[in-house]
């Protein structure tokens, strides 16, 4: 469990810890309003699909707080969420929770009664995450063998969700188990959330860490040393073909050439029913800066280019099985199969 | 071709360029003796498995103007070149520099006739390895589509040999036949030798160059825009895998995956045709401070260990031709067999 609320109502603004910081410094960012939210989930100062939709989510109280009263407070308040939904294209779970809210919103008789019932549904998707997390954990640990050692990209910890994580609440519900031997982190350039976010879980867990070069997985799976890969996700198409971090996909395309399974954890927020495959996903394409530069330190010459894609699309061929609140499954079609074969 | 010489002997010592502090600063290592040459290569500021074996061949020379004259000179030579032998593991053309160096001196009639050979048998070395590097080029660019689009990964270029390159002679050769499109190159964690040095170079040829994460690759290859992957090699053994920087098995995992073609440029020193295959190769695990921090900063959380190896094997089976200066082959032993085939 993270040590520090990822995300948190104070009772009059969303408190965030400041994840482009981390880990030499904790501080906190108070929003108190959707444009500072904005500019945090933008700049990464808040980032992973479910600590996105829980912020955009505590974001439309913002909002609503904001817009003054009158006849004009629910378009108002749209607006501003629409300007939360603006920031980053990727993550299906920041359109989930807007999505939710703009119901309650919708529904709302007045701005009074609108504050209350975004901020209460705020709370639930939150508390929900919490659950979902919970329940990956617990799926995804009955998977391991004893003394087993995991392989993750990117940071899908408590830091990326309401608080426990998805990929990392699996390592947390192994560690508790007794099961766990150590945990490999690639660094995942550009911006080393490996490094950065999912070391400083880890440590501060108690649990092994080891972070190595994102180039570095494929040698890391070829050595027998790595018994499963499990990673996070920001986005999964109805077939099962996944969204994430960049260098997720190569991460795959390692662990199926050394017969290492490959698990994404992520709770059904995640899933895109309406998106059929991996080529629907709008895929963010960030700054040069984020590959130019070390520190303050320019490395690239001047006259080159950069391509920065924040995501990969890893196709569902290569994933073992889909972690989720509900079990492990194949893709949210496979869902969506089930629920029709036990329905009335 | 490299714009400042890789490496140039004076007169008196052996001017190495100091690759660490590009592409900000261009400056220049007097190594006038072995131990200054010994750092030089172990910290990288001179790296590419040709330029580190004529480093070390100039280096022998070195050796032998350090080394006093008297009946105990040949073995305090010896003991000198043995210090440049142990700075690195991986690369064969280090021991396969020094071998040829030690037969020189083996011959040799006094300490004069010893730097006089070493010297002239170390110039020799350089010319053959541009010439290598310009059959490479011819033999690598004929295998090229027109308006090509080129990955590679770290920097095999004129900085990582004598003057010219592998990888990057191919290169070269086919933007002087107007064949070449454009470059992507992996930035190469840890060192960045891709968005430091090849970038460079690219710009300095008036080639366009796009960076990528190393971590994009696979999205790259996948989306049809490459048309053949070249990289270098630190070592290949005989059945044809190779070792080079890592995350070059990660790129050809991608590249099968694509359908698009990898081939390794390397010239015939880089052959090791006394290990039978990619197991028999010592891979050089580098310094945690390499991944752990950014300029100055520190971005790993203080507990989480660090594995960082310099090199990867790719499997022959991933390599769809080895470029050298005789051709394009499948392994060394198929240049074995040849031989044995057109012998008397």
């Amino acid at each position: 469990m993270n040590p520090v609320p990822t995300l948190e109502w104070t009772g009059d603004c969303l408190r965030l810890i400041d994840q482009r910081l981390l880990p030499g410094t904790v501080t906190f960012i108070d929003c108190r309003d959707t444009e500072t939210l904005a500019c945090a989930i933008r700049t990464l100062a808040v980032r992973g699909a479910p600590a996105i939709g829980l912020a955009a989510a505590y974001g439309a109280v913002l909002a609503a707080i904001e817009t003054p009263p009158g006849s004009g407070f629910k378009e108002g308040c749209r607006k501003l969420m629409g300007v939360l939904a603006a920031t980053r294209p990727t993550a299906v779970n920041l359109f989930h929770c807007l999505a939710l809210q703009e119901r309650v919103l919708s529904a709302a008789l007045n701005r009074a009664t609108a504050i209350v019932g975004l901020l209460e549904n705020a709370r639930r998707l939150h508390e929900e995450d919490l659950a979902a997390s919970e329940a990956i954990g617990r799926h995804g640990a009955a998977l391991l063998p004893p003394a087993c050692t995991l392989l993750t990209h990117c940071n899908a910890g408590g830091l990326a969700t309401g608080g426990l994580g998805t990929a990392l609440a699996v390592v947390y519900e192994a560690h508790s188990r007794g099961i766990l031997r150590e945990v490999y982190a690639d660094e995942t350039r550009p911006l080393l959330q490996g490094a950065r976010l999912t070391a400083w879980e880890m440590v501060r867990a108690g649990i092994p860490v080891t972070v190595i070069p994102d180039s570095a997985a494929a040698s890391l799976l070829a050595s027998g040393r790595v018994n499963a890969v499990i990673v996070g996700a920001d986005r999964i198409a109805l077939n099962g073909d996944t969204a994430n971090k960049i260098g997720t996909f190569s991460v795959a395309l390692a662990a199926r050439e050394a017969g290492v399974p490959f698990y994404v954890a992520a709770p059904l927020s995640t899933f895109d029913f309406a998106t059929a495959d991996g080529s629907g996903i709008v895929i963010e394409n960030r700054s040069r800066e984020e590959v130019a530069c070390l520190g303050d330190t320019v490395t690239l010459a001047s006259g080159a280019s950069v391509w920065n894609p924040a995501f990969d699309v890893t196709p569902a061929g290569l994933i073992t099985g889909i972690i989720c609140e509900s079990g492990v499954l194949s893709s949210p079609a496979e869902m969506l199969r089930t629920q029709v074969d036990s329905g009335p």
